[in-house]
């Protein structure tokens, strides 16, 4: 039986903390004891990841924080945005296991049902999204990307109108795309998930909540079980001495 | 944060004990507290699964052990097979969620690298694993499967040159075929575990460790935020009315 | 020139003769002389296949059928159910072709079009029979699944409903899925191929009648040049001795 | 029952009669009663189709003898050439079922095993017929094509080594490609089977014996169920009037 | 610094020279001094290419006038329809690089945005463009391809009826399909262009145009670096001596 | 006609110039007058691009200079990296069209063969560079990737080795996985060419020369027909105002 605790970073790669106290919560309703998070954000990026360049200023400091926890004998990291990137960066420069977002929420949902659905925020994510799941497997289980057309700060000023957009679009998805499984792209809140759960007869999958479970799973496995990231081909570390500093 | 207790049905779906204590065993090496493993074989049923007629035979009592669970409040079930045998009809007929052998350790290894290989007891089984590899949509990923031609019975007989063979297997997955990952479809002990992880510098994943691990986050995402299969299409119960004794 | 007699297992799984005669009626319109047809159902089954687990559970006895009749000297058998539920199982215990429905309307509908829909009675029906096609490798010609939201019953409690509903599918699959060929996943009757034919410009193909002749052409070219299922593989047979009996 | 005569045009669409009269016998060996050829090679045609140009060369009075039988009331033809050159012209022109040979050869012996392989005669073969099978939807079940380097005068003057790097080819894909089935991309002598059925103990399927029972199903399902190539789509036939002659 | 002068071929494969005043006008406002365009049209040949017959008849002729540059030290040749019908067969006979008008815009299109939808004249046009991209590759990219339902007679008749039906479904194409790029599948007029250009906000691309800038590419590619197609395979030319007269 | 001069930008993305000069001189011996190459590299950056973690680093300077040079009025920019590191969101920040080594090589050696293969430095590149190919559209014409396991300083320290290991991985390419092209991953020397194309028999690409005779076609294709990446998806680019300065 294993009974170790685990610590497990979690990185809002933006450079506002505004995220982190709903992040904690969310954490905290669906956290097994033993699990401990540390969720943090950065000190210098950007307001939010609508954009790729956005993203990329983002990265080299989500980086840094995974390198340390890394070296501090953390159990596993979480990639807060269902971008996933860095993914493959951190994973080149880390030991313990890295969990992106879309990633683990896809991976979960795939078992759920034939297909599934995902609800983004705008158009504009749709692309790297989409091939984010051909690389990770899953072209053929996804029924479609639905966009509700609300960038983040929409999404901050209306909830209302982004709850019923994102109910609009998942029944969409199972009526005319053949979905059974809806994947939201955006962490909701409790409130959210507790009218949703009583309106639509179908699962929809919270990013936040798919990508914690999933990480409580691989930082047992890795440090149980030695499963982490294979470090003989793409994710192979660089040498210590020369990593450029930041 | 989540205390409840969880109770995880283990079906090995064949008509021996045979492989119950060392399932036990393997699974209090890697289970986390509060989740409680019931290992189950088959009063009556097939010696091995090597025959997919054979599978078929051990299906019906297997959904039945999996129906009075998931009535008695199971929180998952996992089937203890590589084929994955009756998850379609064990998915449609529970509430609970169901883990499959090689779904869990595929969507799993997929994380774990950019492509991982499958050792098999023998070439007979690749067409089965290899459809539902297609299916979960590994297609991209699957390096390739690689058989050790030793049948359950043989590998049971000379545990030595079972051993051998897997990493010969595995080291050439590697070398030939450009697997970072290798996942072995059968369970293995901790003493070839052991071995294995001091001699390899790649992961190499046991089925048994990863769909148990998958069901504990399977049983917790059912029970805090009620994920489950979707029960709107492929997975649509049958009127508990008309279902055919057995 | 070929003048043997062949003799063809047909097997409703069902436990209801109900379907037998317009069976026998469908055959008798297209057969060659020489096939001849034996027309089955279960003594005991489920009453339609509309679950997965009714599928399973009319498997045991429909395989039983079929090896009595490999080993009485038939020439072909055939799986009177769109699922294919079972085709691996039967091509494991028998030597001669065993012929599924679905496998057997695609094969000759992909050469008789660009692309081609089927026309399903329920949306429970789409995620196994797409799996189905995917094993079989029309996933790209395969233009859609559209349900005309009829289970069995329904459909033979009102076949003038049935019949609009389907040629208001076939028209749509046309029209905005890009289908040139279109393929009901259910066995019609005379009357209904009649007025399909007189309707519409394009061919709609019966799945009993494709399946039927495609069984034809099994059980020739299995007597004639050697050709079924490859033993070698993934139908190895058990050893007869230890098949689990029923 | 189906009991009218059927004619059935088989084309070798080479510029010599060389090949006709081991084409008649090889179809008297298979045909079922009723079933009527009339096998043809061009007046002016290129020796053999080793060369894409001379496929085009020879694809123009193929297709008048297709139409001029199309016209005459013949029930179906046969493009005699395992690159099934002229497959979309001729069904374009034609009411009746063209059948080729690649395509009929694949549909049956993806029937027969999980993964089939082809022998081709000279690597040159091996893109376009590659191309065939990926635009018929064999990708997946394409094991390998494996060349025997030998072109059709060196097989014709050699049998026995056309014979024996047929079986060594079949045997390595077999063994390294993971077929469970053969198809050989030229027409054997019936001496050639009687030696490789005694051999190997897997699947050889021979073209010209798959894709005349092929023919025979098309033509039966042509006149009695009036399937045949759709002609809203791709197959639409150019106004009479405006053919160009040739 | 290359600053040889490159002629190209440019095929207008039908019987009228109806279309080659605008392709040299089309031609002239994109080229590169340097490169010296070749218009040709054929003497005898159909008048469209809505047929794959039509198309047959026109390769013959359209190969004579390839070959006979390319011995005459030509640079490259187009082939100038969308259908690209005589590919594979003039890559064949030719050293010098043949360039496809499909091949070509797909190529540049996939660069330019995540999925392309292509505009065709009629839904008959659909299946072999549609083969065709997927041989390219592009099935992933392929939005969708969308019917103005207007023939090449219909076009030239109405040239604002075609202006409006191409924007209509260049931006359903957009809306509907989540095309970030459209394809023009004929060639249309400068006015065309600078209507579209102020008209829509996202780019739409002349095949002709396409073309001819790869074709300029792939001449320098050919003279300076020695690209052009592989001949030790598919493209491998028949010996001179046996090239069958036209 | 188009006389415009086009300043194309070469950027090498590491923090040495070592590679300029030859860089200069490849564009020198293939470039069209009126095309004038910028080459630059980064002041400060990782020395060599074989990590993930470094292709990151060098993105930002990367992505400065482009944007600096859109702004300036540039035709087009060139990602001097078979990585492609950078050309998401280079493209979302800049108008001009930007062409990356990988893409531009595989969009043209699709075009020249059947299949084709990827000799790399070490198989660390492979991961990468093999999803890049998937997103391309070219994963079913990439016959292998081959390594000839020499990193970066290795082939600087002996480059009569590196030649040696890529004409022995690029016959066996050819030989063994099917390849009628082979596209080199990193540019090579005049004297490399010069000796490459006396030994072998089929073609052989330097990224270096693909990706700057596309870049010219894409300037050209920007400047006459305003043909760049779309702007209505994936490549919106962020509101100048919040672009997180560097």
């Amino acid at each position: 039986m294993d009974t170790a605790e685990r610590r497990i970073l979690w990185v809002n790669p933006v450079g506002t903390p505004a995220f982190d106290a709903e992040t904690r919560e969310l954490i905290e309703e669906v956290r097994r004891p033993g699990f401990v998070p540390d969720v943090r954000s950065l000190e210098h990026g950007p307001p939010h990841l609508e954009y790729h360049t956005y993203e990329h200023e983002a990265t080299g400091p989500m980086l840094a924080l995974m390198r340390e926890a890394d070296e501090a004998g953390y159990d596993a990291a979480i990639i807060g945005c269902f971008y996933d990137g860095g993914l493959r960066e951190a994973r080149e420069l880390c030991s313990m296991p890295i969990v992106g977002m879309e990633e683990a929420s896809m991976a979960y949902a795939a078992t759920m049902g034939h297909r599934f659905s995902v609800i983004v925020g705008r158009r504009k994510w749709i692309p790297k999204m989409t091939d984010n799941a051909v690389l990770y497997g899953h072209e053929r289980r996804l029924a479609s990307m639905r966009s509700v057309e609300m960038g983040i700060p929409e999404v901050l000023a209306d909830p209302e109108a982004f709850y019923n957009a994102c109910i609009r679009e998942a029944r969409l998805a199972v009526l005319e795309d053949g979905a059974e499984v809806v994947i939201l792209s955006e962490m909701a809140t409790p409130a959210f998930w507790r009218r949703a759960r009583a309106e639509v007869p179908f699962p929809i999958v919270d990013p936040g909540v798919a990508c914690w479970k999933f990480a409580e799973m691989a930082a047992d496995l890795y440090r149980t079980a030695g499963y982490s990231h294979s470090k003989i081909g793409g994710h192979e570390a660089p040498p210590s001495s020369v990593i450029v500093s930041r």
